[in-house]
């Protein structure tokens, strides 16, 4: 393909990019295939010989599209958004095209120079403290990682580097061998798998910390389970707090946490993947103090900030600490898509979508409390409703399975204290009040014309819930 | 920004990308910029308020590129290539607009389907063993990580957990903190930096083999550092063997190493995060011969097989040992971009962009054996050619300096065996024979209209050499 035929297929490509997302809404959001559907619609080898570009797009529809869930959609309410956005997207195109590599200054000097100034943008939004801001001699900076799982590993490994060389100096005869299985890491019994994982692979022992009744973390309990690691001769070294837990978005209670940290010389991150997008509000900036006393938080503005993924932004507290930035040696021109993103919403435009999709949480949770069927499950700080219906998880769990048979909306369900819950996350830029409240078909069955289930139905009239009891 | 902009928006951005590869050759290679360069040029902070599009997009030529290294210049030989071509281009575009995240099966599982059928096609083209195939029913399969780094960490990671496990069967008292000390990886001297950071951060012992004379780990050396090894008590579980190293582009002897790598029951993982995309030609299949004794084998797309960054692909033997498969979480929908590039290039069109490189290394490598003042350092197997000026390394110091200087060529060096050498790596998908030959003006110096210095001039012409010698 030359240039030529490039300028040609490139822009079929924009108009079909616009045409999915403009018409989303029609297509069923999770997909109705099984394990292995793919393999036998293409051929087991690739083709010798170059095929027609005709015939590879003819397959986007036919291949790849039955197989997607489609995140876009406004009936998708699982997991957490993963952003998307036309500024981020025209700068992801620009990326592909510039192309080359930034693992040192030189080898692409404005993809380090300008992700520099992003972060200082970002940080500024968020009204970090200035120790976490690079400006032009500044000790603190951020950087861009592929996802929180990342972040939070680079945390973990910066932080037991940081206690071996602690230890060694008041102790030089230890070795790390000796050191390494007496360090102990905590984090929240609610925080996301990969926090656990980080600590797998750093070869570090980590401790679940119990929450509160908000799925929290509290001084409290955590200052007993140093006191008791501390008399065994454990040395603690590394908290994850999170602030938006992934089950029901729980915020830990960093003031409470952060001077104990510091009091005991661990390193504190923060992990705010969904959440953190939110503190760039007022309103919502209190949930945020408690920082100061961090050493790295991170969050993830692919998930609510209108980047497309992958743009994680971790802050670091004294950068000169963290020997190495991020696992991958190579990385793209990421902070592209933040510099058009911030210029072409604006902070206001940012803080707009920001609350229009928490003001959706709010309404749809006002739906579930006028139903006597069902309880909210976790207070809705942010746009997660955490719900379900009285009684048995075996009917909330029947309930799902309806839904998820309906195809009409896609979510995921939690537990919180045993119990089986749904999780109703406002996920898509395009997710409007009409689709919290259903009051459209979300797409007709064209053969009997008898409307499918919808989760209005399921919610609201009484004819479903015998059912789902049965 | 909506719909209808982003169609107009999206079609200008398709003509700029074009316009952009096409004309890369009237660019200085390299950037005429100094650190911090970029903060000066715009605001300290976000703006309040949304942006017009116009200033954003204007604003490209007047921050961005002058701070750009264009690696996708025909000019541009340094590092190794990162792959660019328009169908990856357009599948990235496709990419981000589904925009979805592939963490499970069912929260895409096009993404999953895709990603396992495609490995398969590149084991296929590559000829690997049937071990390393997922097939329907099959023990092995590959997966896209985004870079090397992050395959070597992973399988060091695996690497550690199944040598703990059988030291453990075999010695039930013995706790993982006894175990790990006693672990050595070992790798090339010549491997890169990102194999030794693994094992830094995996907490396990590295020693590094030194190579013969063609900068190649063979069996003998490494055979007697594990003896050596084992009477001192250590236990060797893993190595790391390199296809195509950073420097020279030299190949460990796999076919000795990878025997005894099965008798001591180590973990064998090749790194061909260069060369490995050579492997789809039968004529460069032969170095790749004793993968059948590997663990895991990975190499880069993105570097040398057109599919844009990030996609390096990782084969597992047996994966089921593997217990996670990558570091980050959320994972983008990459296998699009394999598919689009295998079925618009055809194995045939693959197999031409990587013998038309190495045909332009090995020009270039008789333009400078023709020239009695170079000397080539390593043998020309690929697409790099290792060479310098004769006599002290401060010769070729200083003409690499005077090479930077006119950013006319970007090349970059290396120390093989203590010599001073630069490293000329065929990288651009466009680079041709008139560019080794430099026969044309790369850019004319407009003020006083007399031609810069060129690599040409400073090759072959009699007058650069003293003054190189100052």
């Amino acid at each position: 393909m030359d240039a030529a035929e490039f300028r040609r297929r490139g822009k079929e490509m924009v108009d079909y990019m616009a045409n999915y997302l403009a018409n989303i809404e029609q297509r069923p959001v999770y997909p109705d295939v099984k394990p292995g559907y793919l393999r036998s619609l293409i051929p087991t080898e690739a083709p010798l010989e170059p095929e027609n570009y005709e015939d590879v797009i003819k397959d986007v529809e036919r291949v790849i599209m039955p197989g997607v869930t489609h995140w876009h959609s406004p009936y998708f309410y699982a997991y957490f958004p993963t952003a998307s956005s036309y500024p981020a997207m025209l700068a992801d195109m620009l990326c592909g095209a510039i192309g080359g590599m930034g693992f040192t200054w030189a080898s692409n000097p404005v993809i380090t120079e300008l992700e520099i100034v992003m972060l200082d943008w970002l940080g500024k939004m968020l009204k970090l403290p200035e120790h976490f801001i690079a400006g032009t001699h500044g000790q603190g900076g951020g950087v861009i990682q592929s996802t929180a799982s990342e972040a939070t590993l680079m945390s973990v490994l910066a932080a037991r580097c940081k206690a071996i060389q602690q230890v060694q100096a008041s102790n030089p005869g230890q070795s790390e061998a000796e050191i390494l299985p007496k360090l102990v890491a905590y984090t929240s019994e609610q925080a996301h798998s990969s926090v656990e994982r980080a600590s797998l692979i750093g070869g570090v022992l980590m401790k679940k910390v119990p929450t509160d009744d908000n799925y929290a973390v509290g001084g409290g309990m955590f200052k007993k389970m140093l006191e008791e690691d501390k008399a065994a001769g454990l040395i603690p070294f590394y908290l994850c707090a999170t602030l938006g837990t992934t089950p029901s978005c729980g915020f830990d209670h960093i003031t409470e946490l952060g001077p104990i940290c510091n009091k005991e010389n661990m390193w504190m991150h923060i992990d705010a993947a969904y959440a953190g997008s939110a503190f760039i509000c007022p309103e919502f900036r209190p949930l945020l103090n408690g920082v100061e006393f961090a050493d790295s938080f991170n969050f993830n503005p692919h998930k609510w900030l209108l980047t497309n993924f992958d743009c994680s932004t971790m802050c670091y507290n004294h950068s000169s600490l963290l020997q190495n930035w991020q696992i991958p040696h190579g990385r793209r021109f990421r902070s592209l898509k933040l510099w058009f993103v911030f210029r072409m919403y604006g902070i206001q435009g940012l803080q707009a979508h920001i609350r229009k999709q928490v003001a959706l949480a709010k309404e749809f949770e006002s739906l579930v409390r006028a139903d006597k069927r069902f309880e909210i499950c976790a207070e809705v700080i942010m746009g997660l409703v955490c719900f379900r219906l009285k009684g048995s998880n075996q009917l909330t769990e029947l309930l799902l399975k309806r839904i998820t048979e309906s195809r009409e909306i896609h979510l995921v369900p939690c537990h919180l204290s045993g119990r089986f819950v749904l999780r109703f996350a406002i996920c898509a830029r395009t997710t409007d009040s009409r689709h919290i409240q259903q009051k459209e078909a979300v797409h007709s069955d064209a053969k009997n014309e008898v409307p499918k289930l919808r989760f209005f139905n399921i919610n609201m009239s009484s004819h479903s819930l015998p059912m789902v009891s049965q």
